[in-house]
């Protein structure tokens, strides 16, 4: 195993100082337990957002902390699920008397570790809403989830109502958001590489030297099928289609299209990918309004790709668009 | 060899059709010769800037077209500088009468192109500045290069002289501005694996499974020295002291520090070596004023890291700080 790290069991820590070294400025970071807040929380009369999940998936979700997208993460060890008591501590701290949402992502960890930490919540007074994100198509269960995994509309759930939040919509009304982005996104992915954890030194699953792994879960869960590896048109329509089929997006729809990286696969891929993409979203009318194209929902150093459709609304769009100023996405409208 | 492309000879353009197809509203992009142009270019009254150099070190320096930084950039295919008449070009296309400065980094091919384009600039009555960079310090002469490389420092002159050229100053005052960037900055980087061209189909070198290369350049030209794979502290340090020694830095200098991927390495990574970065400079004084974290510029699919340093002065981070809206970096002040 080669990494830049110190030791496999000091990576989150050693990369939360890292983190507040560089971001001291805007967010408050803390070690016990580990969470990043944005520096102003709780902002008074505004709807918190946090959410949080398994290290080894950056810059979701800390480095999405700040005016726009979340209030608060919390970061568990790697591709472990934060505990309870971290996530009822960033309820706290973002409560700014509107109540706070939980993006949660659905994995059997992190979504029981939500439903403790919202009862804490509630305990002390507090209105908590969960959005659950479960956009994978790729699997019904796998190994750590009852259900569809949660991917890559979590990003755009976190943008879409962190822009809603910050225009001080109720928190009724920022959950149903985000439930309607969740419903209304699929994603699928797919590895040319598997990914070692510090922890195990291993990597999580073998693909052989001209393989490919379609449908794979960001913690290297097992996907639909292998296969030999094929041009990025064919890794395009293999993850595509099923995305196409399930919502089922339609002829003049209007979508966001989010190419993302797995950590390990450099961005002139992500541009040829984004390339078939823009093709097969012609070939079936539809029109991408909006795009997002890096490494923003990672497997550690896993290479390969996952691909996110949104049928953009209104609400969505204008949210999407609205300023957002974190470590990790920036921009003014 | 497994990548998300469709052939190896077509992975430029088909990049290029990608980014096209998803910032068409803010780039032009011609294919022959490949540019990626500013939309509104030329911009009446403003200096010209542009940079080249071969692909496979995106977002560089196409992802940084747009206001606030890059006029246009001419990619050549991977690891091949672009041709003179690209650059005559792009020169053209962005003269809006103030004049243009090419941004070149020290590597023999890219000199020489550039020259001979400066010289048809000039053949056309375009007033041309070239602003060399090399600021690497890991080796004096290298495979491509006679001198010095041009490796991180190129991302901070391109910023600082976009957000100067943005505000209307003159062309020597642009190129005197981007040359004492690159005079106040130094570089060094290291790789844990190498990459493979498209082309080559092969590892551009070896390296042991527990081994690191230490002032590796950004094709993958040898760097200073092997050695076993150490913790990230070792490593920050073994890029560190040379760049340190060699402007050198002193205590009380005030500074931006850069933290680049090199295509291959996650985030997280790239933060547990910035805590080291923050840790060295805080023992030697320095006070690190700005700071950016990322992979900016890349070698394809290259594991692996470089530091910059720069020492700032009152313009240079006044013109940081300049408002910039590109794909790769954006922001508003």
């Amino acid at each position: 195993m080669k990494k830049l790290i110190n030791t496999p069991d000091g990576v989150v820590q050693d990369e939360l100082h890292g983190f507040q070294a560089a971001h001291g400025d805007r967010v408050r970071v803390s070690f016990d337990p580990a969470m990043i807040v944005r520096i102003d929380a709780p902002v008074k009369g505004k709807v918190g957002i946090i959410s949080g999940g398994g290290s080894g998936h950056e810059p979701m979700h800390g480095g999405f902390v700040g005016p726009g997208m979340l209030d608060a993460a919390c970061p568990g060890e790697v591709f472990t699920s934060p505990t309870p008591d971290q996530m009822a501590e960033a309820t706290k701290a973002v409560d700014g008397g509107a109540g706070v949402i939980h993006v949660v992502k659905n994995y059997t960890g992190d979504v029981m570790n939500f439903d403790m930490a919202a009862e804490l919540g509630k305990g002390e007074g507090i209105e908590v809403e969960t959005i659950l994100t479960n956009d994978d198509v790729a699997v019904e269960d796998s190994l750590y989830t009852a259900g569809r995994r949660g991917v890559g509309v979590t990003v755009l759930v976190e943008k879409i109502c962190g822009g809603a939040a910050e225009d001080r919509r109720s928190l009724q009304q920022v959950a149903e958001l985000g439930r309607r982005v969740n419903a209304n996104g699929r994603s699928m992915g797919m590895a040319l590489t598997p990914c070692i954890t510090p922890a195990s030194g291993n990597p999580s699953f073998e693909l052989a030297d001209d393989e490919v792994e379609i449908g794979i879960g960001i913690h290297g869960e097992p996907g639909r099928f292998r296969e030999k590896v094929g041009p990025a048109s064919q890794v395009a329509e293999r993850l595509m289609t099923p995305i196409l089929e399930d919502l089922p997006f339609s002829s003049g729809d209007r979508v966001l299209a989010f190419v993302n990286g797995m950590g390990g696969t450099p961005l002139i891929e992500l541009y040829v990918v984004y390339a078939e993409v823009a093709k097969i979203a012609q070939q079936h009318g539809l029109r991408i309004e909006r795009n997002l194209i890096g490494s923003y929902i990672t497997s550690l150093e896993m290479q390969g790709c996952s691909i996110t459709l949104l049928k953009l609304d209104e609400e969505m769009t204008r949210y999407w668009d609205a300023p957002v100023n974190t470590p990790g996405l920036r921009w003014k409208a």
